[in-house]
């Protein structure tokens, strides 16, 4: 590998929670060996879902995906993914068993995170975004209309535009401080491509962290969205995702968002687009505060190694993030 | 500590399964860095049994325990025995569900108790006594009671003398190699005390134990149960039981039996008679193939660290698992 950026120090601040952050943690690794991954703590479905009612715990959901995203050792990384297909815990990942367990345990879903990351031997850290039990809530003014959980709002089709919504967290929710301390140290914080509103939009939401990013001395890039996601986000072109990111953090504070400018293959494209799901386009180009870059982002089917352990139901449309990770690099090192 | 024998290399398996095992395990482990543990695998209650049934894994209650014992990590013990007391996973023990995860994820029993000891930290091996899924059976030669699965056996008020019965593993059990193997290896095998048709009995029945244990060139000491075992071992001496521990293993191979000569309270005394259970008599002296030694082996309840993690529902006179293992030790300086 002749790449000029072997393990360095760069602090990176890696923001988000699903399946976006955990493909970009994985070649980010590669990169450097002080990667703090801050997690949303809002999601309430699945597995997940079934351990926050019965257990009264934290979701440990994408909390273990980063952790294993960070992990060298695939042994345990597989144990971690292990779903249970039959029995009485049929479903549950057993990293998320082990998180509730540890928090049940200790008392502490922080000391659970912690404890699970020495087990796993991650390299970094997993930071929970908020270490209170809330629930996400949109609503739009003036409307009746109010959506509670993100798994109902996952599943919504909205009636109004979610740009005029407000999201939040009930009860409010205020950022764990290792989170604000890792924002503040970061040399490079990192949006991940993510849902809108029911992956970044609610890591957004808890208190302090927007105001932490606006403070924050680091370089700060978003990683736009690949597809729009049927009935919340059609039609959003690149600045509008950007313009949500920076609204649903309270104001401006992106130096630079990165968005994929390749097109995919005509058998693939149909394809979501029989979900309704359509590739983010660049969009009239139009002042704003941030710096859009574009870039041959997409991975191939063929590329999936990264996300093999992810539920197969997941789309195939896939950042390429080893191709995400350079071109990060390449900016910070530009940037700074 | 001024202790002759701190920290020494002499090799010690140990023959057991449940309460007995683990309580000397966490003694012997400050004399030995060197301790493999030997693991009846013919549970079938409690949460291993709901395990066993759901998933089709072999039991993981005893490994476990097992585990735990040679761990130095207090934090890892504490989540390994955590006991869920809510939801799906009530009554379930995290590290049962973490083996049979392991199991499942790798497809080897033998890889997830390798797993979980590298999780663990622990000092010393832990050896299934079989890899093969089979249950207890016992059965009496001309009669037609046929009693089948530990928790059925144990639960069990036998009609015919035990020391007539058959005991045997369904479907036939063969010996885990590396249980053979840690077995010729020994300088001192230990049999710990522990329910003779349902923990020790079901682990020599494995095909293959008994002929190891009489092959074997350790010294082999059989530390005797404390209390009979209503409608099992009503009135058993210590010969009476050392005899049932040959017979069940096929054949004679024992050096010592180490027996508890101390009186308990009288209060204590009087509550285990309420539950059917006598202190283990000394007995009439007869000839034996193997020496007895008593000691002062009795526990006090406030003595009970090393059990703190075990149900509560257990007895409370207990072996003072120092003490035991002190004599263990100073038996192998003589007899070496």
């Amino acid at each position: 590998m002749n790449d000029p950026y072997p393990h360095n120090n760069t602090k990176i601040a890696l923001i988000g929670g699903g399946t976006g952050s955990f493909t970009l943690l994985s070649a980010l690794k590669n990169y450097s060996n002080s990667i703090a991954a801050l997690v949303n703590m809002a999601d309430d479905g699945g597995s997940t879902g079934v351990l926050r009612d019965e257990l009264g715990t934290l979701p440990p959901g994408d909390v273990r995906q980063c952790l294993v995203a960070l992990s060298d050792s695939p042994k345990l990384r597989d144990l971690f993914d292990y779903r249970f297909s039959e029995g009485t815990f049929r479903g549950h990942a057993f990293g998320n068993i082990l998180l509730s367990a540890l928090e049940k345990a200790t008392g502490s879903f922080s000391e659970a995170v912690e404890t699970a990351a020495e087990i796993l031997r991650i390299n970094g850290v997993v930071v929970p975004a908020t270490l209170d039990n809330a629930r996400l809530k949109m609503e739009w003014p003036g409307a009746s209309v109010i959506l509670q959980g993100e798994r109902v709002i996952d599943a919504g089709y909205f009636a109004n535009d979610p740009r005029k919504a407000h999201l939040s967290l009930v009860p409010e929710a205020k950022a764990n401080p290792m989170a604000i301390e890792a924002i503040g140290r970061a040399d490079m914080i990192v949006i991940a491509p993510g849902d809108l509103y029911t992956s970044l939009g609610p890591l957004l939401a808890v208190n302090g962290i927007g105001d932490a990013l606006r403070r924050a001395k680091a370089l700060k890039i978003y990683v736009c969205n690949l597809v729009t996601k049927q009935g919340q986000t059609e039609g959003f072109n690149v600045t509008d995702h950007a313009d949500e990111i920076e609204r649903l953090a309270g104001g401006s504070f992106l130096d630079y968002v990165l968005y994929n400018s390749q097109v995919p293959g005509k058998r693939l494209a149909e394809r979501y687009q029989g979900e309704g799901a359509f590739m983010v386009e660049r969009g009239r180009r139009r002042k704003t505060s941030y710096i859009c870059i574009g870039g041959e982002f997409l991975g191939t089917i063929a590329e999936k190694s990264a996300s093999d352990i992810l539920p197969v139901t997941r789309s195939l449309i896939r950042h390429d993030p080893a191709a995400i990770a350079k071109s990060l690099m390449e900016l910070y090192q530009y940037a700074a």
